[in-house]
């Protein structure tokens, strides 16, 4: 609940594919909020105090404006929808926030992508926050990960089902091409110590294979399950565009590509977060951020979490992680009595 | 060329989409050899000593008996091909081996798959070799591994063009869910540094992004020359049949997950080098195969070669795996003269 000083909202930035649906079932799915773990009644990120907003991108699939919007024809725009940046997605936030009466938010927090929304607030509306907290991110997308985004794309294109994204008129749906896509990028959400860990060799139903290309092994039905699982729950052309936000967000190029400067007056406490296995957004890059804003006079703290969980450990029940969170926002709020203010 | 004794012969096998190709220019791409760095008069492998044999894997495309291989009317077997394994490979190279009159070869030396089947040689016909040389490979498939693998051939029967593995017999090919297939892989074959370091965020064309989908920055446009290379030059089919048999390779699996068991009364002197930022087939899963080697009473040695190429090292102008290639074919000449044989 929003107190009346309106001073107890934490607004949570979600992934590339995930949504609004981060502490209840998912209305498609009908599988717990994605942020369960973290998110709730005493919870790190405790219900009871904080007033939690979450809201699905531009872009997205699941209620904001986005390729699936309706046309003047009520068929969707598909690729007539504008090309949009993390930039756009937070300043689409900022009126949500604006539309709320909220002066500052208590935190901004968010995992992977949304630790590229968290970035971009601190970088450019920091005056509307007095904590930021990025957790598995990047300031930059990497050539590699471009590289696995752009694959995913292909693949969705490739499907002739995807039809110059104009699916929804067609009554096609690239859901093969999409499948793959989810696929690639399945992969690069876990470690190669977790795989081995969780599934090695392991045949999928009897102990001999079958010398065919049905799914011998238990990490082809795996990822075969992910992918259709996915393609039931998210548009096609929402991974195009929310991909491509991410290939180019970049906070250091207006700057010559000296980060620091994209930090220059930030007074909001920071806390950036990586996990030891995480080859997605590497503890190198996060550790990158966490100097960078060093580097700007911010106040920041940083730590790696040891897992073998790879970059999907940011979902899961990851104690150490929990813990780290809630001592930050216990800080932030300590540094509110420190300055006078009211809890 | 053979000598007299029929004693200088040495073996190379080449990677999943490599060929017979290796030293001389290749009839498709009309590029150089895959291994011309390697392979050649003065070279590590010194044609000017040693007789070297190269054949296309059983179930390739270059040759070889594969799914291209013509069914009673003439058109492509497509599917109708067995499945073979790495074992099958080279139960076919040892065929060729006698037909040539060789007892036993100097040496085999495989990178990559080439690895899994020099391994394959060391574990069932070591009587056939002096030595063994194995590169960036490893003895057992990883989860991770088959992974990626799966996610190429989903991409390859996930285009229509496929026709069930009968493209042929209708005059189609799938053409983008190969190329897509290849982008997934060669991501695998480079590091995040040397791509990084290549790419960066470097933009293909101009200096401003297109905030579109063509392919804006130079990681994508690299990405997308592969595929459409890989798929003029190699059978859809083929790549389904060779992901396969690397998928099914485990030299440990008969022995209840002993590896060394797989290498008992092994003889021949071994090598097995790694690279150190190939996330692949990594230095850890080299050393497992030197330390069961070495378990089994065989003698080998091993080094990890530093370099930021990932994988495809292998293949490149590395002069320090160049240096360990010359000294182990040297040692195992020396070792011929220790043993009162002429050299």
């Amino acid at each position: 609940t929003l107190n009346e000083a309106k001073d107890n909202a934490i607004l949570i930035c979600h992934g590339l594919t995930g949504d609004q649906y981060l502490a209840e079932p998912h209305p498609v799915t009908h599988k717990p909020g994605w942020w369960e773990a973290v998110v709730g009644s005493g919870k790190p990120v405790d219900t009871d105090k904080y007033f939690v907003i979450c809201s699905n991108v531009l872009g997205g699939c699941m209620g904001s404006y986005g390729p699936k919007t309706p046309d003047a024809d009520g068929k969707p725009l598909g690729l007539r929808f504008p090309v949009v940046t993390v930039g756009d997605m937070v300043r689409a936030q900022r009126l949500l926030i604006d539309h709320f009466g909220i002066d500052k938010l208590f935190a901004v927090i968010g995992g992977s992508m949304g630790g590229m929304l968290a970035l971009e607030w601190l970088a450019h509306h920091h005056d509307r926050l007095e904590s930021a907290m990025v957790v598995a991110s990047s300031a930059r997308h990497s050539a590699q990960n471009i590289a696995f985004h752009e694959i995913g794309r292909q693949a969705v294109m490739a499907d002739p089902e995807w039809q110059g994204g104009d699916y929804d008129r067609e009554g096609m749906y690239p859901a093969k091409g999409l499948a793959v896509a989810r696929m690639a990028a399945h992969v690069t959400y876990l470690s190669q110590q977790a795989m081995q860990h969780k599934f090695g060799r392991g045949l999928s139903e009897t102990d001999k294979v079958s010398y065919g290309f049905g799914a011998d092994f238990q990490v082809e039905s795996y990822l075969r399950h992910q992918g259709k699982a996915f393609v039931e729950r998210f548009d096609a052309n929402s991974y195009l565009y929310i991909t491509r936000a991410m290939d180019y967000f970049d906070l250091a190029a207006p700057h010559g590509g000296q980060l620091r400067e994209a930090f220059r007056g930030v007074n909001a406490l920071a806390c950036v977060i990586s996990f030891s296995s995480d080859w997605l957004f590497t503890t190198a890059e996060n550790r990158e951020i966490a100097r960078a804003l060093n580097a700007a006079g911010a106040r920041v703290s940083f730590a790696e979490v040891q897992t073998n969980r790879g970059h999907d450990a940011f979902l899961m029940d990851e104690p150490e992680f929990h813990r780290l969170m809630r001592g930050f926002l216990n800080g932030v709020a300590a540094e509110r009595i420190r300055k006078g203010k009211r809890v």
